[in-house]
């Protein structure tokens, strides 16, 4: 899963030419050992500088390609999500293309946790880097699955009264809200279930 | 809304009797600052120390009332959801529910905030009382929300071979997840209408 390795206290890729590849090379380094740290132990309390002892990774080198914890949050969860992405070819449904993510997360409960506390960051003050992430991801998932389910209603598969992107929101929500009740209570909560569950209510009167 | 007002240096309720009575009144009166302090500012990075200073109360006194931010913070949450309760008489259904208390929410942002921030404190480890309050608030929503749509299923309203917990823990995430874009994106997402569309859709083939 991590090509480039866990350990970051060696040189940079040697496949990197110059400073500029050492440097952008070094920065994946670091965002992949960080990965592999919060899948393994989670998020909780995480400043730059234990993050930097778990990692073994200096508070400077750090802070010289991280501005901030949250920069770095958002910058593991972002690489996460580009190197596991969903499976979602654009004629899958909208409620697919969630649980398809959802089965994904559920091997890695520590990038739950960490998107847990991205997005609890986001509702606060004095997180801007998390909440710019964050409400842009929600924004770019929203008109994703909304494009999907006008798709379903365009071909008779979903009612056309229904709200595209109200449904869009309800599925992102669900998702997320019953991956957290998942990690709280495994053997109460099904997610996979209960999507499908949704995934036979969401076409509404038509089908 | 806060018959003991928000001032917390003055003494306890005079109407306690003996020094366990004003103990209770005393600890009332700093949960019940502490929710006007949370509404109004969230909770981010409250420490027990800069939650007394922001509520005028001695690091000593809080530390003699609750044993942690946690216990202090849960305690707060606990207080408002028994002082505003959503009404819910038993024969309402699921997702009017928590329709009802989405609209309750909405007025008090930082509340959802609070709830946010406990419910992510709860997937972490090291936030035991966080934990244990928020896994047993879930499995009771669980067990209300499940009831109210096996009432329905026997009054013929809810598709009979649907699973009533499966169908309560998606009502209950779409909720929350619901709040959490719409506190990032208020002008974009309407809780009340996304949760209409489940109300119509929850049905299922029956109705």
């Amino acid at each position: 899963m991590t090509e480039t390795g866990a350990s970051v206290t060696g040189e940079p890729d040697a496949s990197g030419r110059g400073p500029y590849a050492k440097g952008v090379a070094r920065r994946r380094q670091i965002i992949e050992s960080a990965i592999a740290e919060f899948a393994e132990r989670g998020v909780d309390g995480t400043s730059l500088r234990t993050l930097g002892e778990a990692i073994g990774v200096s508070h400077a080198t750090l802070r010289h390609y991280f501005a901030s914890r949250d920069e770095l949050l958002v910058e593991v969860y972002r690489a996460h999500e580009e190197r596991d992405p969903a499976d979602s070819p654009s004629d899958r449904g909208a409620v697919e293309v969630m649980t398809a993510s959802a089965d994904i997360n559920r091997a890695i409960p520590g990038l739950v946790r960490l998107y847990a506390t991205l997005t609890t960051d986001a509702l606060q003050e004095d997180h801007p880097a998390s909440r710019e992430f964050i409400r842009e991801r929600f924004r770019a998932v929203r008109e994703d699955l909304a494009r999907r389910i006008r798709d379903g209603q365009a071909s008779g598969r979903i009612a056309s009264d229904i709200d595209a992107t109200d449904a869009a929101a309800l599925v992102i929500a669900a998702s997320d809200g019953l991956q957290v009740q998942w990690l709280l209570d495994p053997d109460e909560v099904d997610v996979r279930r209960a999507l499908t569950l949704l995934e036979r209510l969401l076409p509404g009167s038509a089908g």
